[in-house]
This record gives structure tokens, sequence and C-alpha cells, in this order.
């Protein structure tokens, strides 16, 4: 029985399903969900496929969402083995996607099988949202899946979403919510002139330095319970025609916010304009809301999550919200509860990704306790 | 009489010699120079021609120094006469090097010919230092030259450069020397990072901001009687990968100084490493000297520069260091008193260069009775 995972997730890895491909990854998916009687659509938006799946017609709807893409290989000569072709190595498996997200979305399958051989009348509907374009620009993906269901009035109540949200040990972290992501795109605006005439131009990067600074220094809030304090970084500043005797003319500064549920988008965007108005500065900015925070607090999901865990594997779970963004922020604002669980995630975009063959099999029992515990 | 200065500035705007190129010019200068007793030398170092002419061998010694060669011509559609075929319009005559500066050249050859037509047994020595590097990187121009110079000791005891140092009417200013100019390549250094995880980061941009933002707002001196108060510019500024979600590692920051000389180089290289210190930044700084100030003050060229300019204009002349760098940075270091008088700059270095031909005469006439004031 422990053979079952390793060998879907060995049919999985060995496709080359990098972003947005999917390499009928979906259709393997489905011709076994098919058998259990879901009901599975294809539904392609532009050069992503994705798959949602269901059984059952009934509220409450567990969802395992998750994506058939995998990022590039990175350097070819740098991995022991070739990335498309799974290895198990001293008991991990290799292979591109085998942690972030293959061996998950196997893992979910596998649970299921065994979930419905035991519960062919399990309450409610069990639900697979996939797709393959998760590591890109997210947007012909969950996001379209969402809306198309939204238009539906088609609603999940639980999502557990496969992401490799475990650190040491599986299960020791599981997401439950994500900050919120809001970045600016400001222009400083001077005059250009030359380094011998001062007086006749306006450095913008003189003007923005101080305004740049207590931005720098500002505290946006103290987090809470769940969520770090909001942070704010510069990640991009360009400036200068590259010779030494010119005065720019105009400052580019990219910076964002990873936000907790302490703040909101539209209060940063007001206390960052007040801030570069007090500073006299001239400017334009250009706002990208890339995704609000969210929070799955205790309540039937997070429960059932955590006793699985423990009753797996021994471990008591911790519940975080940090970290970067996954497609969990398109789900959350539907209303459905969103937790995110899965295996280790040291070798995740890496060469050499790996994952533990054990951690499959117990990673198939945990998601199969969830559903004991949310759909019996 | 009037048109000898005019076909001489013609002969030699035709010759398309942009830098680093002389087409001929230093030798159309030298024949006529030597026909006047002058000793020509060629000194050509990589792609530079340069000329070096004596006549006599006394001191005190006299130099005219400029420039053969021009910048580019830019948009041809944008000028209203082809650049290289020298035309005069309304009383200016047009073309690329018009102003800057082979209408200054023709000036400083037909006033040497007239004088010493008049004066065949001046005192001292007249000289010339032309360069066709004056434009470009200046490392083979009249720095190479000075260097031969300086290596058989000898010496120029005053030298009238021929840059355009006039802004409304000819002679209404002159440049009596000029600010130094020091560059900083600064590297902040910081830590790369996802900006979903900061505190494994260290973010270059934050911790330079206040550290610019004081240098921007730093009194360097007050300047003083002959110089304005010393300039700081940052003129380029570069950080980050160009991702919204990446901390940047290092911080690039290239900025000037233009000095007076109440600080030297030293002073203010001392008190930015301070600022950098204070704040605790880790950095590599890489410093560019670019010239030491200099200054003619009162005495037998400047005082010989007005007179003749009020003699010839009726202009009273504001001497002034402002401005960008010269050639006069490399000659005044050995010693020499050095001046810049030169025709009105309003078009130089744009399309439709030009000149006013009055100006050219006058130009001439001011230079020959210098050459009076101070060799007779
Ligand atoms: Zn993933
Ligand atoms: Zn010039």
């Amino acid at each position: 029985m422990t053979n079952e995972v390793l060998a879907l997730a060995v049919d999985l890895i060995s496709r080359p399903s990098v972003t947005p491909l999917d390499e009928g990854c979906q259709q393997l998916m489905a011709e076994r969900l098919e058998k259990l009687g879901f009901n599975c659509e294809s539904m392609v938006f532009e050069d992503t496929t994705n798959l949602w799946a269901r059984r059952g017609t009934e509220a409450p709807v567990f969802c395992f969402a998750g994506h058939t893409d995998v990022v590039p290989t990175g350097d070819l000569n740098r991995w022991h083995t070739p990335p498309f072709t799974p290895t198990v190595i001293d008991g991990y498996l290799h292979g591109r996607g085998a942690a972030d997200m293959k061996g998950s979305l196997a893992a979910m399958v596998i649970a299921t099988e065994r979930f419905v051989a035991e519960h062919p009348d399990h309450k409610g509907s069990i639900a697979f949202l996939i797709t393959s374009d998760e590591e890109g620009p997210f947007i012909n993906g969950t996001t379209r899946v969402i809306d198309t269901l939204e238009a539906r009035n088609e609603k999940m109540t639980w999502a557990l979403v496969g992401e490799p949200s475990s650190t040491h040990k599986l299960g020791d972290i599981v997401k439950n919510g994500r900050r919120g992501s809001l970045t600016g795109n400001l222009t400083v605006k001077g005059i250009q002139g030359h380094v011998a005439y001062p007086h006749l131009a306006d450095n913008p990067v003189h003007k923005a330095a101080p305004a740049l600074a207590e931005l720098a220094a500002t505290t946006w809030d103290n987090g809470n319970a769940f969520f770090p304090p909001t942070s704010f970084q510069i990640a991009n500043i360009n400036g200068g025609t590259g010779a030494s005797n010119v005065i720019p003319g105009e400052l580019e500064v990219m910076f964002n916010f990873r936000y907790s549920t302490e703040v909101t988008a539209e209060v940063l965007i007001s206390k960052v304009e007040h801030i570069l108005d007090t500073h006299g500065l001239d400017y334009d900015i250009n706002w990208i809301f890339n995704g609000l925070p969210f929070l799955t607090g205790d309540g039937p999901l997070l429960d059932a999550t955590r006793d699985a865990i423990f009753e797996t594997t021994g471990i008591t779970t911790d519940a975080q919200t940090s970290g970067g963004t996954s497609d969990g922020r398109f789900i959350a604002p539907t209303g459905a509860q969103v937790i995110e669980l899965g295996p280790v995630n040291a070798t995740i975009h890496k060469v050499n990704e790996c994952v533990s063959v054990t951690d499959l099999e117990l990673l198939a029992q945990c998601y199969q306790r969830i559903l004991e515990k949310l759909l019996c």
C-alpha cells in the first residue's frame, strides 16, 4: 500500500510540465477521479490548463487545491539525477516538482481513493481545483476557475492547498493565512541638469532620500496573534543617465508591502502618500494590488488539520501566516476557509528538489484523516 | 582685414574633426605659425593628435591653448545648414565647432600674425598647445603634452584657453579658475532576500537612505570670493533585480563633488566616509580625482585680459570660476596662470552651432592686445 503514492508521484514528475504546461498530468488525475465518481471539467484559459473535479452535489464542499506546473530546472549540470526522471535515492524521491507539488497531488488522489473506498456515501462533496499556472503570472489559473465557479454560485467550504508548508518535519507548520501584498511604483520628478550648474537643476534623489529614509523607518503596525508586523521593502531604485556629470531628472522606486490584517491597503496608501507629500515631493505613484490578507482561524478546517497531523505524525503543528503568496489568496475571498499543508520545502525551486518517500505516505494518511473528520 | 579670421575659421570648420580626429586642422595652423618663426612639434599619442608650437626660447611664455576636435553633429535633419559646410547667415557663421572652438583658434592665429608683424622682437615666447581630444576622454591630449613639457622642464607662464566663456556678449565673462571635481562610486552592501522574509535579508537601500539624505543636506563650505559653495550631487543610483519580490543585495551610488578652494579632496573624502560610518553602513567606495580646483587671481594675466576686453569691446568683464571642467585644469598644476576667454557659448554642443562674425574679429583684436600687454 505504501507504494501507491510514490507510483503516482513518479508518473506525474516524469511529465516535464514547466509553467504553463500541464503535459497530461491533470488528465492522469481526472481518469483516477472519474473512476471514483467525480465529475471532471477541464477549463482551458489561454495557455493554461485547469481541472475542476467534484464528487457529490451537497454542501459542505471540501476542496484539494494545487498545481501541476513546475518551475524551470535551472542548471542541468548541477542535478545529480535528470530532473524529469524521478529517482529514489536513500529514501528520497528526486525530481523537479517532487516537493512543489506533485508529491502533494499524488497524496491527494490516493487519500481520496482510500477515503471513498471506505466511505462511499460521505456527506457533502469532495472537489479538486488544479491549475498549470501557479508558478507563472497566475492570470489564467486559479483566479479564472474561481471566477467561473462564482459566476454559477458554486462555493467551497474548505480548501486544503498542497503547497509545501513544512520546514523540518512533515506537518510541523501549516499556513492558515497569508499577508496581503501591495506594490508601489513611485516616480519622483526633478529637473535634469549638469552637475556643474546645480542651481539650474533639481536632484530627485536628494529630494527623495529623506522620504525614503522615513518610509524605511516607519512602523506600520505591530501585527497580531496571527500576523507578523507589516513589512515595507524597497525592491528597486534607479536614477541617472550613467554619466557622472548629469543630475538625473527622475528617480524610479519600486517597493512592496506584505501587510497584516491590522491595516488595509487603503491605510498604507494614504500613509505613504502623506509621507511623500510632507517631504514636498513632486511624484507619480502607481499601486498594484497583489492580494488581500486572509486568515483561517480556529474552526473545523484548522481543528481537523491539527488533529490529523498529530494523529499521523505525533507532531503538534504550528499555524503560521508568514512567507510568500499562494493561490490560497484567490480562494479565500470567496468565503472559503483555506489551509496550506504539504511536505518539507527545503529543496523547492532548487536543483535536486526532493521529497521523503515516507512523508508522501504520511501526507496521504493525513489528508485522508482530514476528509474523515470533515465529511463523516 | 576683417575677413582674415572668418576665412581661417571657415577653413577649419570645413574639416569634420569629430573627437579624436584632427583632419589636418593642426597642420593648417602649423603652416601659418612656421611662417612666423614658430618651431612646431606634432605630438601623436594613440588616437590623438596634438600640436606644441613655440616662437622664442625665453621666459615669460604666453601660450594659446585649445582644441581642434568637435562634438558629434547630432540630428543632421535639425541643422539648417550642413554642419561641416560653414555658412554665414545674418552675420553668424554656422557650423560644428564655430563657437567651440575653431573660431577661437582662427582668432589666435590671426592675432599672432598681426602681433608678430608689428613686434617681431617681442620679449619672451609665444606658444600654442592644441589637442584633438578635449571633448573626449582627455587621456592622450593636453595632459600628455603637459607631461612631455614638464619632463623637459619647459614651462608656461600664462595660458589663455579659447573656450567659449562669454554668455551674452563677447567678453562679458572670463573664467579665471575652475572648481575641483571628485567622483565617488559607492557600493552599499546588504543581504539579498525575498520580501516575504525580510528578517533573513538586509536591505541596503533602507540602510543607505538616511546617509544619502545627510550627504545631500550637508553644507561642505560657503565658497569664497572666487568660488561658489562646494556642491554635492548624486548622479546615479541603482539597486534591485527588477522583480518586485526581491530585496536587493547591493546599492550602487555614483556622486560628484564640484569643490572650491576652501576644501580639499582629502577633507571631502574624510567627511563622506565619516557620514557613511556614522550610519553603520557596510560599503566599498572608489574615488576618482577628475581635477584639482585652480584660481588665477589678480595679476598680469587677469589684468591684461580685463583691460584688453574693455579696450576692444567696452565691456567690464566678470571673472568667474563656475561651470564645467576644461583643459585648463591640466595646465594650472604646472604653476601657470590660466584664463579662459572665447566667444558666446549659447549654441555650443547643439545643432546649428554658430558664432558672430563680428565677434570673431573682436576676439582676434582682444587676443592681440593681451599679447601686447604681456610681451611688449
Ligand atoms: Zn507550489
Ligand atoms: Zn571646447
